[in-house]
């Protein structure tokens, strides 16, 4: 396979590469895919990915026809799994099984399993491999299995620097960049691992078992993505060695692991917003399958809200101009709910609540809610008289507002932390309760002072 | 400097994490610290560092004032910057600058950078590092020269592997995990790069130029910190060359480009509820300062709506059930323009949307906006009906539920492309603008519509 020796010294920024993407769009909507591709080989192949996968369907298709099979592949084995998912699932069976025909086929193999299931079974047909390969169908994306490869460099613990040298480069191993090598007995176990570094620059005849150290962080195949990126931030890992029974049956590699870190933090954030699936710029009817659901489950919160504020029908007729001031309770009670919650989720996500005591992460949350709630009652207090030169009704409005601010902090603490104990998400689920119980919270608050001291008001 | 040997084996689960730094805070209590120590001692350096910064103020200085200076150096030594700036930032002056006296005089400046000026100035003064030192008081902590270092393994290219080995063994470097080695001319200029790997496994008569490959990614010292991990994760890269007129200047190694990643996405996370800069447990005073400003200015938003329903009063008053539907409309395209948001924020973010034409992406999101809305709208007056048995009023609530979605989806995902071309970071502005804009025109729908058709609902 013949690399293009320079693209390395091409690396863009982002509005460079947006330029290009418009030139080499203008030039297949000409007809011209010869010089679009010009354009484009001699980029880094992440560039390049990210280009071509941006492109309208029919673009794509026409650049990757014009791409040799071996520009598609190296392409293919220069991009991490994920972006190489991208944009297989945006081209067609057959020029994709031809370009993966001319990868090797443990590759093929990577990025068929990232494929949605009817798509990866049509390309696996057309390239040979056997449909319902168990490999293919069953291996889950979101594991240690889905980011390891098999090839890697293991070595015995008796042996040398020089004979380790040696031996590695007898293996035959996949071209990741390993940091480390693995030191494994007879039997396949896992001793350690040895820097490369310390390979490259220790004497030939320094027994490798005095650069061994013991590996930080195993996982099983079956480790969920989510724990090998943890692992990976948490104690600052270029690599991760997979084991079953102790035995070494795989590694990610660095650029896997940073892979699986990114789309990791991806699920997290499109899961705040409950979108996670979805993408930007795919079909249609998979943004209204990922989003409809929660539109529809959300309505019945709101409905929530709105039956609270329909008890207090009669308070209203008498005086209506309460009705103004509902969404200003209830916005800052959100925006303070959600302030709280992002800092509690986040700091759980990096473990920095360790064995910190849930009492007194509320407490201090309670406490900022009320100087905050008194801040803005007195200012939103002094707005309203103003506005409305009604004193009744400032009061009322400014008692809410420190009510709900202090409940807004005590609940975007709480329901994280309870969630987290529950063994459940807090990325996930938080934002919604908290938004909803200041709305119902703020509305009581108000409209149920404003109905206990109506004759302040009216 | 003895370090553990067992540590690495020691690896821990959080839930553990959580048990042992429950027994630390126990024994502390009970006035016994050395037990507590012992608890910690055969931990890796991240966990340890977890659990002590996690502690209260009182038992934190007791548990680090019965380590032994060595045992402290050690801990700082493993973690990584941002770990040690926590840790160290909640130590008082007296305790820290006798751990950074047994710490070498570039880590301790490293810690001391990233300590607030004062304490900084303090400590700095206590151990004698010149005060006002421009290293200690300028460096910007958010840029490539934060997270750099200057002591790294940097060769000639006409030398042989062996010849490389020998040097590289010569070189006193940090103890850091260099994946590459440098290579530069005689004038400091960068060539290139050996990856460690390449170096290990090559023949000693191999020349490096052979080896040699441009280095994908090159930052200044005043690159920021944001590109350095958008370039890390583009790229898949492990380490960074700073560079300064093509002289390579400093390295990022692995872990402290990690912690970079790491730090952007947190800042990333919290700035989307403009808490950046915040912690959930720092002094309250702090937390004060960096949330109140924008609940604040917040106000202002929420007034805007109040003053939009305000307008319909008249109507209101008529109608006093309308009252009730205002959380519904405005909550539902809150909703929905957050979810869009979230998808084009973090496709920015990861540069997927390279050159892809805005009015694509707009038209896509109206169009899933009034395909969402028209379910939406039906439901919402179905049940409107339903509950108030009334005709006219489910009408007008299920057309400005399908209005106010199709402005959902349009501003959610024009205010961040908007945000983007005027060069402001989307993830920081555009929450705020989508739910103010979502809730202006769901009040103006659906009210006005009420205004104009009063006759169907009274």
């Amino acid at each position: 396979m013949v690399e293009p020796a320079s693209y390395q010294e091409a690396i863009i920024t982002p509005d460079e590469a947006a330029v290009i993407a418009q030139e080499v769009r203008r030039l297949i909507r000409e007809g011209d895919e010869r010089s679009a591709w010009e354009q484009l080989r001699h980029l880094h192949p992440a560039d390049m990915g990210s280009i071509v996968s941006a492109l309208p369907r029919t673009s794509r298709e026409a650049i990757v026809a014009v791409m040799t099979p071996d520009a598609v592949a190296w392409m293919f084995r220069h991009i991490n799994p994920v972006q190489a998912a991208r944009v297989s699932a945006r081209l067609g069976t057959g020029i994709l099984s031809t370009a993966l025909a001319q990868v090797n086929p443990r590759m093929a193999l990577d990025i068929l399993r990232r494929l949605p299931g009817s798509h990866a079974r049509e390309v696996a047909e057309a390239i040979g491999h056997p449909v319902g390969d168990p490999a293919v169908d069953t291996a889950p994306l979101d594991t240690a299995a889905g980011f390891m490869v098999t090839g890697f460099p293991a070595l015995q613990p008796d042996i040398a620097v020089g004979a380790a040298r040696e031996r590695l480069r007898q293996l035959a191993h996949d071209q990741h960049n390993f940091t480390h090598v693995f030191v494994v007995d007879d039997g396949g176990q896992l001793i350690g691992q040895v820097a490369m570094i310390d390979l490259a620059m220790s004497l030939d005849d320094t027994p490798l078992n005095r650069l061994t150290t013991p590996s930080a962080g195993l996982v099983s195949a079956d480790t969920p993505r989510e724990e090998c990126a943890r692992l990976q931030r948490h104690y600052n890992l270029t690599q991760l060695p997979v084991v079953e029974d102790g035995r070494l049956i795989g590694v990610i590699p660095s650029e896997f692991l940073l892979s699986a870190s990114v789309a990791e933090d991806t699920e997290q954030i499109l899961q705040v917003a409950n979108v996670a699936g979805d993408s930007a710029d795919g079909p249609l009817l998979g943004s209204i399958r990922t989003r409809l659901p929660w539109l529809t489950v959300n309505l019945a919160t709101t409905f929530l809200a709105a039956f609270t504020v329909s008890l207090f029908e009669s308070t209203l007729a008498r005086v209506v101009v309460l009705a103004a001031f509902l969404p200003v309770v209830a916005g800052q009670g959100g925006i303070g709910g959600t302030q709280t919650l992002t800092l509690i989720v986040r700091a759980i996500a990096l473990g920095e609540l360790v064995g910190m005591r849930a009492r007194r992460l509320l407490t201090r949350e309670l406490i900022l809610g009320l100087i905050h709630g008194l801040w803005l009652g007195v200012l939103v207090a002094v707005i309203a008289a103003l506005w409305k030169q009604n004193l009744g009704l400032a009061l009322v409005l400014g008692v809410a507002m420190l009510g709900n601010m202090a409940v807004a902090g005590m609940v975007g603490a709480g329901v994280p932390l309870l969630l987290r104990r529950l063994g459940v998400d807090p990325a996930v689920a938080s934002a919604v309760v908290v938004t909803t119980v200041t709305d119902v919270c703020g509305f009581l608050l108000f409209l149920g002072i404003a109905s206990a001291a109506i004759s302040l008001i009216v």
